[in-house]
């Protein structure tokens, strides 16, 4: 099996820290596809391996709970697929998933070793759209037409953001290298400042991109903290701001 | 230092190559910041490592010369930034960019252990924004006025793409982790087929983040070939099509 | 009274008439904004004139009964705004209508001589936002996160339209020089061909501006048939294909 | 010949005039396909009304003049096609100008009674495709990749207005009701307050259609003023900031 070697950028990362500040009231979370499809094991389509559903779930939970509490807006953003007259789910108009259908057995699609389909996933009104039930309160924002892999595609998620006057996106979500990267590459693309929360996101392509997809996004776009360095960077813009 | 395992995808690999088709009346190549801001090692601004240059440049041209000769069409996709008053290179105004520039001295940016540069880097009339002189040839077309990672963004490469009939989009450039990667997801939400060409992309983050780009690539949304791959895949649609 | 004399262009439109072919399974019917909010008299913030209203649900029902009889889809397009604490409606970001509630009161803003507002239209939950039920049946698609005046604009309609392969894209709505003429121009842009139903679009800004906004269309950018040429226009298509 | 009777809506006219404040920083003009094919009678393609070129071109030169010293940008957007092989023009993928070539003789098409051309029309390297010479400077910014009606779509204007931190977007050029409208509704859309400058607009398709693009921004989504009026607003905004 194949070893890569990730190069040592601790002061890059260092420096970066440093310079990030985060203001509650320019900071918005975007929870990605936390949805049953992905994370609860009993209807999951594209299941991400158990114990990362479990740790992401545990550890989203407290962060979107704390920034309720600042005000900081959480919006949810959700793949759903209609069904259409002669094709089934729209998602299968993409040339890759159509691939993958003809080509391989459910166990050896995208999810090594895990049974997963495109062909079934979040079809509208199956139990796989809906946001896990403990991540979602009232006064949250869904947005629940996303199509591919970026939450800003085909979706009113950057206009959200404007009248909310944010600057700061902080993402969490599944899949560290697809839809949180693709998100992650738009954000900064759109001059968002962007930051990934590494405790409240997975991979089930595999452990070996999601640390990719978090290295890629530390050092080429954004900012990758634990849930433990929100907290503190919130309280620390919070403290400047006091007299 | 960390080490990261690559899982064993082959058998996904395998089946997904042969569903690819690749017809050159569909195919364009996407020839993305193929300029002497990186390859150039004279003037470049963000150097991708000089070895990899040459290889990069060596390769791309063998297969564009071919791409020419079967009349598939080459796009050269160049980033240029404007002055502007007060402000100097338009991409400062990104947050991350500018964090790096307050935060890291030239040797600790984004090409670990090289000389790099934002601020300076393909400003409008600079030698760095011109493409590779032996890469470029009458006929083909070039949109120079990319400004952040993703090819799509602010240019009219899909309505070209799209005047061109294109179907299969066939990507080279520089870096592999995120021009290259960025304008991979974009294509893929667009419903194109994606193809990249591995001989003909580099990274100047680093070997590590140039094989996470192509396996992203591969397991995820797209196929990753070789240049022989590339004229086998066309020559066997071409046959296919004889009568 | 300042009055508008209309250039004769009956050469050029019938020249396109003649052009025009629509083939059942290349083509959708957009219908836009056919809510409450502009239709229902009972409950509307932004009302059309009641007789135009009346005019507009008889046809539109007509059109859309044969439509589905063809199998051409039907895709209702929605303005909803949600609520955003401290702004009340996310659409009171806008300058234009910030300006507006600030300068006018509620019987001389967008509708003259009727009351509107902006700042309670179509908020989401709200009467207001249901489409108007005799033009609403299973199977029709519903997109209902539009915000501004444009149906592309932060919604997945080119997507929707792209997964059912159609090319001719056939408008009727509320109000033909905004969000009907808005989004003419964008599918214009994107090359579909842009079919306007002069029997089921009125305009609530006044007759003059629906008047021009079909002849905008008519001599720029596309078609404005009646619903009888609509109907001739598909039969003749699917006659044509007959063995 | 029809008659269409404009509505009255001073008062909505007069109030939004009152709101509106135009600050010099936050302000940019953008001229709109101000290129000899449109008014250059020697070398127009798409020509505008002889004396409507000779009007616009003065009272443009004397905006541009004074914004010039206000340090107010000029944005010039210009419509430039390249040549594509067994195509022509890219601009002849659309069917809408595919179906007015072939229904229509030059002087039957989009300008009444004058020839006309969509075909010829500012193709790569034509001097149709060159702005004005006494309206562009030194300094002036240029983006000449614009393809359909709208000067947002696949271009940088957007990421260009928010680099040069501008809120309020003031349309020049041609035609009135299409470019010009096309991109105030864009500029709506994306919440930039619009402003026209009647003096500097014309239509090349009839003054019906000029005057009905007028209405259409002033009642519906932003600003019609002539010189004297933006010169007055920009003077009293620079007043009143003094101390």
């Amino acid at each position: 099996m194949k070893n890569v070697e990730i190069i040592d950028r601790d002061s890059l990362v260092k420096g970066l820290y440093e310079q990030l500040s985060l203001k509650a009231g320019e900071t918005a979370i975007v929870a990605i596809d936390m949805h049953r499809g992905h994370l609860d094991m009993d209807v999951a389509t594209m299941p991400a391996k158990p114990e990362d559903a479990k740790r992401v779930i545990a550890n989203a939970k407290r962060v979107l709970d704390s920034a309720r509490a600042a005000k900081i807006p959480v919006i949810h953003v959700v793949l759903v697929y209609r069904r259409i007259a002669g094709l089934g789910s729209e998602g299968m108009v993409s040339p890759f998933w159509k691939a993958l259908h003809a080509a391989q057995g459910e166990t050896d699609r995208l999810t090594p070793g895990r049974k997963s389909t495109v062909r079934e996933h979040n079809v509208e009104g199956s139990p796989g759209t809906e946001i896990i039930p403990e991540l979602q309160r009232p006064g949250d924002y869904v947005i629940n037409n996303k199509k591919r892999l970026d939450c800003f595609y085909g979706t009113d998620l950057r206009q959200l953001l404007d009248a909310l006057k944010v600057k700061n996106v902080v993402l969490m979500g599944i899949n560290t290298n697809t839809c949180v990267l693709n998100t992650a590459f738009t954000a900064f693309n759109f001059d968002y400042r962007v930051v990934v929360l590494s405790d409240c996101v997975a991979s089930m392509y595999g452990e070996d991109l999601h640390v990719l997809g978090l290295q890629n996004v530390a050092r080429c776009l954004g900012w990758v903290i634990t849930n433990e360095q929100f907290f503190d960077k919130i309280k620390e813009r919070a403290n400047a701001l006091q007299p």
